[in-house]
């Protein structure tokens, strides 16, 4: 079972550690468009354009789903990509959308991503569209990701940051929080200390990675091996700075990246 | 006179605007790589690949001076560009690096910039090579970048943020700081009250204007004319989110920008 896995940067590495510890033997392939990142303040057009390119690439590698773990990509190109090729393709916003209709029991449920994310919509649909009475705060965050970037995961400016951002959603008082963000589960901690413990905050990358094990075990891939799976790992540079306490955190390790001219693709 | 200025985003309006106030009557052509941003965490090898791209766009806007208004591309990309090009082009270092040296008495002086900038080592050894005995203490500073995108110019996280960061410049009792990077400009305020009034400030953006004068006016190209010049103004993605207040505070008002696919050039 090879997994191909995008995302704009290193964000979508919380996806690719949730999908290893749910499929421990299966092979993942993951491509991170870091010569082009953030995908999150750019547009519809621009987006489609790279999620192409960035399918292009991993599907060069023979793999056997596609997961695009990033939520700006998912909410502008899924239904593009979805039409242009012959696999399984799971995006982060439906597995989102269903476990947070799950956890909520007041209907009060917040929203928190990129600009990108927010504006698309793409989350306040999917509630709207099950849940047509819930109550939606959606909130843009544009510092969380280069706190995150930077290591900044438990420094106190992160929490000052973080209390300013969501106090619209604590005054609402939500009862579940979408982390419409890849780079967010890393601040989850923080997260849930200023809503309180009654606050269910729901992870994409975990829902994300539950989707591919049905997904794959729908389609009869699920591996019965014990070998010891050799992942690939492609960046459109690798050079790109990112802080090591995430890669720590996420207990991924070295990934000894290869560089890919994404534009040729 | 057209000036045609790049930049991998919109922190080169600062050099925009400070070019509008030193010539008023030319007219400038910005590119902002809007679609690529932030240049700062990207490799030597991406940053030239875009930079000729950045450039080739301009010149088929029959531009008579090229002003790389980003400190990354200017580090990686001048003397590419000087060599492949026939026609004036300035960079923001050298402009910076020699008003560094005409400011600071005691020769400790102090750079910060991005990842990017700060490991090119553009601005040390441009300081070197004139005061070899200069003690340079140089700081990368990535949350700077994105605080001003989202406007926090004057925020309380602004100040605790570029406290920590300014702290290990504060103690090597630098008397320079060279804002290495066009977004710094409009920090300035919280950054001079750190450091005190007694550190001189030196803002590549206003010694990119000066430097574009002095070789306007060895080329003959000052204009004389009363006309109200018509500027010109294109992004690689023409949604890309950034603060209004930052374009207040520069006072370049509407920008009306269109948009180009920078990947054909």
């Amino acid at each position: 079972l090879r997994i191909g896995i995008f995302d704009s940067g290193l964000g979508g590495l919380t996806v690719a550690a949730s999908i290893k510890k749910e499929i421990p033997q299966a092979q993942l392939v993951y491509f991170g468009d870091t010569a082009r990142v953030p995908y999150g303040p750019k547009s519809k057009g621009t987006i489609q354009r790279y999620a192409k390119q960035d399918a292009n690439f991993l599907l060069s590698k023979h793999i056997d789903i596609l997961v695009i773990a990033c939520n700006t990509a998912t909410s502008f190109a899924l239904e593009l990509l979805k039409k242009e090729y012959n696999l399984p393709i799971i995006g982060v916003v439906e597995p989102g959308v269903k476990a947070a209709l799950t956890a909520s029991k007041e209907a009060i449920i917040g929203i928190i991503g990129t600009i990108g994310t927010i504006k698309s919509n793409a989350y306040q649909e999917g509630i709207s569209r099950f849940k047509p009475r819930a109550t939606i705060i959606a909130k843009s965050c544009p510092l969380f990701v280069p706190l995150v970037e930077e290591g900044f995961l438990y420094h106190a400016v992160t929490r000052l940051i973080a209390e300013e951002y969501l106090d619209v959603l604590k005054r609402a008082r939500i009862d579940t929080l979408v982390l419409a963000c890849t780079h967010y589960p890393l601040l989850k901690p923080v997260i849930q200390d200023i809503l309180g413990e009654d606050v269910r905050i729901v992870d994409s990358a975990i829902e994300t990675a539950r989707e591919v094990v049905s997904v794959a075990s729908q389609m009869g891939l699920m591996p019965d091996t014990n070998q010891e799976p050799v992942h690939e790992f492609y960046l459109s540079d690798i050079d790109y700075s990112f802080s090591s306490v995430v890669l720590d955190e996420l207990g991924l390790g070295d990934l000894n990246p290869v560089e890919v001219d994404i534009e040729e693709f």
